[in-house]
């Protein structure tokens, strides 16, 4: 029940325009030249509509991120065909391709800043990364039902093999992001946590 | 053959207490605060023996760090009795219990920052980490020769997965850097690149 003089449809319309402009902006001019007024003029909406929403630009900004992983629903799931190992190299490559991105750096290294001085802003930040990984485990865990992991592997440390060498590799820039590097890592952590080999008795 | 007035033996006692100073004032007071006086006063000596040896204090708190991973001779290798988990994991506890303690971590962020804008002492830095990474390459090397890895692991790839969850944990705080986790981490490593198991003819 909307008691607004708005369409919820146009709400969405707005909402989206406000957000591509924002990621837009940060992308071509850095987070710390773009303002809520530039960002207000791209979208075609005024400063009014865009507070009435977000307290912050890095509100914003987080939510244009925040906006990339989410279905339109606004849930994050992970792909599921059955086959895990196919499944984690689509998102691994994903990752590794935003990573590469220097549009996506550039929004990432201008939040991450922000994040030092805007508490809030850093509590949403680690609100939606908890709920990817959340939707990661879940992923595995269904895997792992398939009998395509180890049992008694534990999920988290499977995370951390998938994911720490990406973000090393992306701060430290200590070597390519590719698909390629991709795949090695998920077939390692999968090798590194099969299920045990039957064994036939003698 | 020396020119110096000083027995070489009297030099490396000053060089040593130098070192040890400028640790332990890092520890003490933060990077930032410690200047190349405080440290000359700590280790007994003039400031001008510390300019003969050192151009900058990050030069001298760097040669502090590194001497940490040093043996006598000034050289890196790590441990090899045969067994290459055994000797793995006893590095990587040293670089967990490293990286989990306070004074540590203080002489490493300071110098973190210091490389920003001195070049110099950044080359130096990656410099050292090249040796180190060497080392490192070497032990998986004669453990693969030894038959506890497989003849064509990517040994990049395998340092990768030993080192960057350690890492990412120590930069973002997301969990304990522990003995348990680094032994965990040496045993996933080794089990995604164990040598094939002998099939034998049928």
């Amino acid at each position: 029940m909307t008691t607004s003089h708005r369409s919820p449809r146009r709400s969405e319309r707005s909402r989206r325009a406000i957000l591509d402009a924002a990621r837009d902006l940060v992308v071509e001019h850095g987070y710390a030249k773009v303002g809520i007024e530039a960002i207000a003029t791209r979208a075609g909406v005024g400063k009014q509509t865009i507070y009435r929403w977000w307290p912050s630009k890095g509100a914003v900004v987080f939510e244009a991120v925040r906006a990339l992983s989410e279905d339109s629903d606004g849930e994050i799931t992970l792909p599921d065909t059955g086959d895990l190992e196919a499944d984690l190299k689509l998102v691994l490559r994903a990752t590794a391709a935003e990573f590469a991105d220097p549009a996506f750096d550039a929004l990432i290294r201008g939040l991450t800043t922000e994040m030092a001085h805007d508490r809030e802003l850093a509590a949403a930040y680690e609100e939606h990364t908890a709920a990817l990984e959340d939707a990661k485990r879940q992923r595995l865990r269904s895997g792992q039902r398939a009998g395509q992991l180890s049992p008694d592997a534990d999920l988290d440390l499977v995370l951390e093999l998938l994911y720490a060498p990406l973000f090393r590799r992306w701060l430290l820039r200590t070597g390519p992001l590719t698909a390629d590097f991709a795949d090695r890592l998920v077939e390692a952590a999968l090798r590194a946590f099969a299920p045990a080999a039957e064994v036939s008795a003698p």
